[in-house]
């Protein structure tokens, strides 16, 4: 069997996620950042890397036995997280297709981006009481996604640890809710605000 | 910055794969072989860790400058592969968002798992003529998806260095075809025939 990763030292992520973001993010119309040169398209794997390292020191005592992401975006960065965590990634799926059973968790989630409504699904067997799940995606914005996600470990009976964000749109409310909820929300970048005119984005200060 | 991974030693991930497939994979009528408890639903880090070394043992040599996938269960491969080539990955995607910027390489892909047509995009600023690319998915059937791919990368004027494949069902003409016309094709296990009404698999000697 191999060994888990160990993670190499200090936080260095959310300082180099910010860094990222600003010189190759891009603001756009419609509260939108264009992160696709290393965030969900193009994926760089040094920068998850240093994400997953950042998400096992937050949540290394949490005693997380499953990462749960959404696909697609999510799973690079869940993946990466594992190897930390040296637990399975499970990603749900965000329509029915006829490889999946019948034994399924369901909720609904309303995507803002794609503009309708999906289900998420994760097969029964691989969520139950006895998980401790960390919620991981790479934006957390109106929270929608994640409440999908919360929604399905509220029905396997599993722990939620927590959810580890790559870029939270501080300016929208999913984190704010979560939070209120009681949910612990740790995002490696926090954008307090952004200006698809002058291309300016703030973080806040964590 | 972060050094890449090198890789263990020797080449365990083909066995790991047909032993994996033999204890946990369920044959389904319609050649759907599932393997959600460890490939594409639920995932095993450790395993594609292993996917990834013996992919770059193979692959070392080939000059790849960008690991290509499709969403979904390709990127936890292609990010665990990435580690050890220490390159990008970019995952095409499967329908236009209008998160995507308007200069996309575009294929049209025919899914017989899903029943439709969708179109498989993938930005112009992630791949170019500069390019050697390792395409990896974790299923070679008809080998729709893969064409999808190498249409990109033709269009692009990108050299392929061959693909890397999980599971390959050789009772299917996509690996066939593939190679000849002259496409490397490396695949974890190659299915030579499997049985619905018994579930046993048989696997090709490599």
């Amino acid at each position: 069997m191999e060994q888990a990763a160990e993670p190499a030292g200090e936080e260095i992520a959310m300082e180099e996620m910010e860094r990222r973001i600003q010189a190759e993010g891009n603001v756009r119309a419609g509260n939108i950042l264009k992160v696709d040169s290393f965030l969900n398209h193009q994926i760089d794997w040094q920068l998850l890397d240093h994400v997953g390292q950042e998400l096992y020191r937050l949540y290394r005592d949490a005693g997380v036995t499953r990462i749960v992401t959404i696909e697609a975006s999510g799973i690079a960065i869940a993946c990466m997280a594992a190897r930390y965590f040296n637990v399975p990634v499970v990603f749900a799926k965000k329509a029915k297709s006829r490889n999946l059973d019948g034994d399924l968790y369901v909720s609904k989630v309303k995507s803002f981006t794609y503009g309708r409504e999906y289900d998420v699904t994760l097969s029964k067997k691989f969520l139950s009481a006895a998980d401790t799940v960390l919620l991981v995606d790479d934006f957390l914005a109106d929270g929608m996604a994640m409440n999908g996600l919360l929604d399905i470990c509220a029905q396997a009976g599993a722990k939620v640890a927590g959810c580890g964000i790559c870029i939270e749109k501080g300016f929208q409310p999913g984190g704010a809710r979560l939070r209120s909820q009681g949910v612990r929300v740790e995002s490696l970048a926090i954008i307090e605000s952004m200006d698809e005119t002058t291309g300016a984005v703030t973080f806040r200060a964590q």
